[in-house]
């Protein structure tokens, strides 16, 4: 077995999941995600944890969803004492077919989510986390070969998490003492937001850190009070379609006037509801093992030398305890580029200038 | 899709496990059984069943059970409540590769069944039956191409079972009249068995019939008092090793005397306990779509014009409540051609004869 593989089981349960001897796990194996199951069940057997492996595959959901009449059954009881005695969940995502659920209608899929949203608690109450097997389907979703995309895969997920933390920590607690975060680019962004109260998210790719992707990578909060302009220089895949550039200018928080290359798209993402006008999230990429695009929000989102921006829903773990942020039914990143002629500044002070961090 | 699969998982789940809308179904997927989940899949969704899916992968408990120092936690309590709370449970096997578990000790295999018993209990007490999907490693060890396997896998399962059944109910009437039971071969055998009290099983391949595996087609019952002669004249593999021929002469239900071709494997059976020198079941094969050797008792003990014998453990199904039937760790089942110049009757009464039934 590749070795990158190994580490990247060992990495998962350690660093990312803390499995311990006698923990009960669930292990969701994509349809292409076989290996890193193998490799995952050697360490859990090495750590003396318990295993429960499911198949997570899309065609067999896609055969179930499409047969079934939509009334789904609310929780089923089976699966939901499952997930409650449940101590941790896996994700091995491993997709062989991208656009595997391209012909379950939308309404399907909502309400067979909305019947399994206590299923789906229960879940989020665990000690979860969720990685990504370099499919060939992944590969060419990115555009790339399948080699290539495993360097990039393993580049992103096999690094000191330890360390990259500590970096993240440092730049958290800028952001925590902070009150407001100026940002500006060459392309033309000059933008203000207030990060008064709120508390940044270390991302690091553990349960340690509230953090349950792996890869990670990015230190992330709930901005309000938005004010001036944004120029997202970054391609962006939305509901199937694509946006190269898109502008936002907002005034008290809001969204006044925007332009995009798909100006319909994007009108379609801010009617969603009052909440999509307004920004649920600034988040700082910080992987340096991701230097490139590939069309996956869940990498392209934590590079380095790019910092995001949410239109839609904030997450609750950035706000006090007696505030609600910012409620959407969407929460669509969007990222600039901070490489050149750009920075990022916490009441006054440079923490990012042209991709390089001043953090003390 | 392949037609027999869709047939297949139609059969499995509406004869075979009587699934309803809103059971809690659990289907385990053998790492070669993807197809068949597919099919099985859309037929829970038509039924409006619950379904988890899970990955019985040989491959990922190997890696699993080989890293564990094998000292198994007790029954995990969230894989217990799964099935407790389960109604059915198909396990859909398909290995790609029959020798996978070689490497695992026996006693590693020994303790974690041990550890697992109440989940095993669990599962039983559901509607379960458990089905073969034809794989390339299935019809490397039956010594046949895929496509001829995958018509015989076909021949076996896709059978009018509520016909069998009815044919099965005649046989299964005139044993649990009967008394004695007399098997005549040209070969040498010459046998009488005691079937006094004993209540045959007709299994159908269906829950209804308590009868959980699909293909099945045989009635057995639980013999006693064996006396005389048998000779086995087809071929058995067990614990990876192989007979091609066997004999065994019983006095008062108990083995005095026997020869085999491999007669040292042959006295390490009898020599387990004093069960495994006594019958534990007497068998008959009915399924006519099994007309060939594959070295996979489940299908080799169903064939029509043969009837199975097995040293060691009895059904407890086939018992009256108040007694306790021949008791091992071992079931041994061993077959007799009754194609040609073979007879057995039931109270002096031919009920099979040359491969043909008389039954009224």
């Amino acid at each position: 077995m590749d070795e990158r593989i190994r580490e990247h089981a060992r990495i998962l349960t350690e660093w990312s999941a803390g499995v311990e001897a006698g923990d009960d796990v669930v292990v969701l194996v994509g349809d292409g995600a076989h290996e890193l199951a193998v490799a995952v069940a050697n360490e859990l057997g090495e750590r003396g944890a318990n295993m429960l492996t499911l198949a997570a595959s899309s065609e067999i959901s896609r055969a179930y969803l499409r047969a079934h009449d939509e009334e789904f059954a609310a929780a089923p009881e089976y699966e939901q004492q499952l997930y409650e005695h449940a101590d941790v969940v896996l994700s091995l995502r491993g997709p062989t077919n991208t656009s595997e659920a391209s012909d379950i209608t939308d309404a399907t899929q909502q309400a067979y989510a909305t019947a399994r949203a206590p299923i789906r608690e229960a879940r989020l109450d665990t000690d979860w986390v969720s990685t990504i097997h370099p499919t060939r389907a992944l590969a060419q979703q990115a555009g790339m070969s399948f080699a290539a995309y495993q360097e990039f895969v393993y580049d992103a997920i096999l690094r000191d998490w330890a360390a990259l933390a500590s970096e993240m920590a440092q730049l958290k607690s800028a952001l925590d003492a902070g009150e407001t975060v100026r940002i500006q680019t060459g392309a033309g962004t000059d933008l203000t937001l207030s990060i008064a109260n709120r508390t940044a998210i270390n991302s690091a790719a553990s349960v340690d850190y509230d953090s349950h992707n792996l890869p990670s990578g990015e230190v992330f909060t709930a901005p309000t009070a938005t004010e001036g302009t944004v120029v997202f220089d970054l391609p962006l895949t939305y509901a199937g379609e694509r946006f190269e550039t898109v502008e936002l200018t907002f005034e008290d928080g809001e969204v006044t006037d925007y332009d995009a290359d798909n100006v319909e798209l994007l009108e379609t993402i801010l009617e969603t509801d009052p909440g999509a006008r307004r920004l649920g999230e600034l988040g700082i990429g910080m992987n340096d093992g991701i230097d490139q695009f590939t069309d996956n929000i869940l990498f392209d989102e934590k590079m380095s030398e790019t910092i995001h921006l949410a239109l839609g829903r904030a997450y609750d773990a950035c706000l006090p305890a007696d505030e609600d942020g910012n409620d959407s039914a969407v929460h669509v990143d969007m990222l600039v580029d901070m490489s050149t002629d750009a920075s990022l500044s916490i009441d006054g002070e440079t923490v990012l200038k042209n991709g390089q961090f001043q953090l003390s």
